[in-house]
């Protein structure tokens, strides 16, 4: 299947630069939707106007096989711009707007379709802006934007076939994609309640970025992480996504976590608070890299084995310093280790991604031990909060074992 | 498909229980067929005679669909008991002896043959007892135990349809399942090389339940490991397999484990020694899971963490021991454990099963590490020790980041 791009607008209200240029949740909008179709499509066919020359020196290091065709009149309406990518397509195709955000989420609803997709809720749109649907029996009745009378909103994404263009053919040539659709009686199908926008205003932008972060917010979280830490790693996030990799802010986090444990040395408390941050900005790179599609196995696994060095680094560091405390100490580092070790093996030998949801409300993840430990420093118990860690996380290990056996043995094979 | 499994032999010259229910290599021979079958077969039909009611109690507890049919007149010869299998089988059906011990490797190859499975370099059988096969153009000539002229020999182990029983049926009851395949003039399919045999002596049980020890060990294995701990487990695995389970064994392992970290208090020395007495008893779980075919996913999971908790002990009382090499000794708990995690979660990010073979010959692994450690206990350098164990284990991790940067980044995606 071939999807058609249309890239042809005539440049934004926000400055100069194409809009499917414009970086928003740390990509391109239109490298996103590339990205997100690569697994159903197998060739692009971008249609471009006044950015002609922009857009292909753009596309020229996109991974992704494509095609881009000239509209020399892009004033004449999106309808002509169709019309371009006839001779390129045969049978089923996508057809969506290169200036539209579309989330993973909607996509992988929308593909399923037919027609014309339509959001019957739309969350994250300006109902004002929005072109307007008026659908009966499955089929488009009227659409525009001042439309009164309407039960859906153009989410510009399509799922058409090459019949279209005997209808296109019958319009003239400044006709808008609306146009054609509506003369084509096209079938509506409806995906809502799923992320997808169209930016307009820098106050689009700034939303349509956060809202991408926000939900790029892994659901394992623990209760600190979600309470406090991501509050503040998501606006850094949202502030730093456009400018870095999600393996420069691996390392901002890394680095921060070396500097907290050395700290120690000097103030007990500035180490805390700097290791506490460094726990904050943990929670950076993985937003970054979900929301801008750049997750990668192995940013997981430095990320993780990064998180492993600082603990025992921070934990070791303040050992040495209060040798009385030796015992406690190393079974905290002990049972830090194992809190990862225990759920990663799991993963291992069951094959599977992740251990059952008994284990979530299990406190002793990496985000309430870094605040535990942090909060005890402040205080100066050091020794009682080596007690606590070494408890907390030894206990967590235990009940994991117990809720494997559980699992795996009550209710799968035996040994 | 099904399979007919022949089991009404007259007893062994070993003892007076029935041969397929013997134990080697820690489970009976029948059910080892039974379950290394159990995926390509629906239903067993197993021919039972003088002792059918210790067989049909046995198949009782077993876990695959089965029939069992008595054969009135096991005297008759096992052709006989084939011709009782009739009216329970139709089209392709597998044929095989109870009393034949068939690797894993075997059967895999086997399955996939038609006719008689013959083999043309058996290693493992004795060719003065075996059933000797001459063939000529893929066909059976001529089979039987004191043939001069043959060029394979008979596996036990076919692959017919029922047309073998119009075959059969031309011939008298008292006839050999030889005799109706030499009428047949039936198909031989060559599976040359694995193991698989019959016992008839003790020497022959000995040799077999050796046998499947020696080839259940991981060929991940390390050098102390392959060179010295293999040599003594599998001596203690032979011993031991057919009177207790991996679990069983798991847990001496561990206990002995917690006995040398703690015989530590009183002699270095005996701790030492107790330390690799424990690694070498930690391969013997494997061996007889592998073995026997009860290797688990929660076996594993178990073991590995009883193993990091073992070395956390030992290291973590030395250390207590010894305050003065608090710094080595507190890396190298952290790279012994940073050994297995860093392994264990490549596996979790990328989805495969090992590592590259490039991190293979990196010294460092659990086995090595032990070794190293009784060795410099029993010579009295701790110290010297835990600064070995500390380089050693945390430049095997490093390089273990190394080797997944070069495989999974030069070749693969970037992020």
């Amino acid at each position: 299947m071939k999807a058609v791009i249309l890239a042809a607008g005539m440049g934004s209200r926000l400055n100069m630069k194409p809009k499917p240029l414009l970086k928003v949740g740390g990509i391109e909008i239109i490298l996103r939707s590339m990205k997100l179709l690569s697994n159903h499509v197998d060739e692009f066919i971008v249609v471009a106007g006044k950015f002609y020359d922009e857009i292909k020196s753009f596309l020229e290091d996109v991974p992704f096989k494509h095609r881009i065709i000239k509209n020399e009149h892009p004033e004449w309406g999106n309808g002509y711009s169709l019309k371009l990518a006839k001779d390129h397509v045969n049978g089923k195709f996508v057809l969506l707007m290169g200036d539209h955000i579309y989330s993973e989420d909607f996509i992988r609803e929308a593909i399923r379709g037919e027609g014309l997709i339509v959001d019957g809720k739309p969350s994250y749109i300006d109902i004002e802006e929005a072109t307007r649907v008026k659908a009966v029996n499955g089929r488009i009745e009227n659409i525009g934007k001042g439309l009164e009378d309407y039960n859906f909103i153009d989410t510009g994404f399509f799922i058409l076939d090459d019949s279209i263009f005997e209808v296109a053919n019958r319009l003239p040539d400044d006709v808008s994609v609306s146009d054609i659709i509506r003369d084509a009686r096209l079938r509506v199908y409806e995906v809502s309640g799923y992320f997808w926008t169209d930016v307009d205003t820098e106050e689009d932008l700034k939303k349509a970025n956060w809202l991408l972060i926000e939900s790029s917010i892994k659901d394992t979280d623990g209760l600190v992480s979600r309470y406090i830490n991501r509050k503040i790693s998501t606006r850094i996030s949202a502030l730093l996504i456009n400018r870095v990799t999600p393996t420069q802010m691996t390392f901002v986090s890394f680095i921060t976590g070396l500097i907290s444990a050395f700290s120690l040395l000097f103030s007990i408390q500035a180490g805390a608070l700097l290791y506490q941050l460094s726990s904050i900005l943990d929670g950076c790179d993985g937003e970054i890299a979900r929301a801008s599609l750049r997750k990668s196995p192995f940013g997981g696994y430095i990320d993780s084995i990064m998180d492993r060095f600082v603990d025992f680094l921070f934990l070791g560091i303040l050992a040495f310093m209060f040798p009385s405390s030796l015992l406690p100490a190393l079974f905290a580092i002990f049972g830090s280790f194992m809190v990862s070790y225990t759920r990663e093996k799991y993963k291992v030998e069951f094959g599977k991604k992740t251990l059952e949801d008994r284990t979530k409300y299990l406190i002793g993840k990496r985000d309430e031990r870094v605040f535990i430990i942090m909060l005890f420093c402040l205080l100066g118990y050091i020794n009682l909060m080596f007690w606590i860690i070494a408890l907390l996380t030894n206990l967590r290990v235990l009940l994991t074992l117990v809720t494997v056996w559980r699992v795996e043995i009550s209710e799968g094979g035996k040994r």
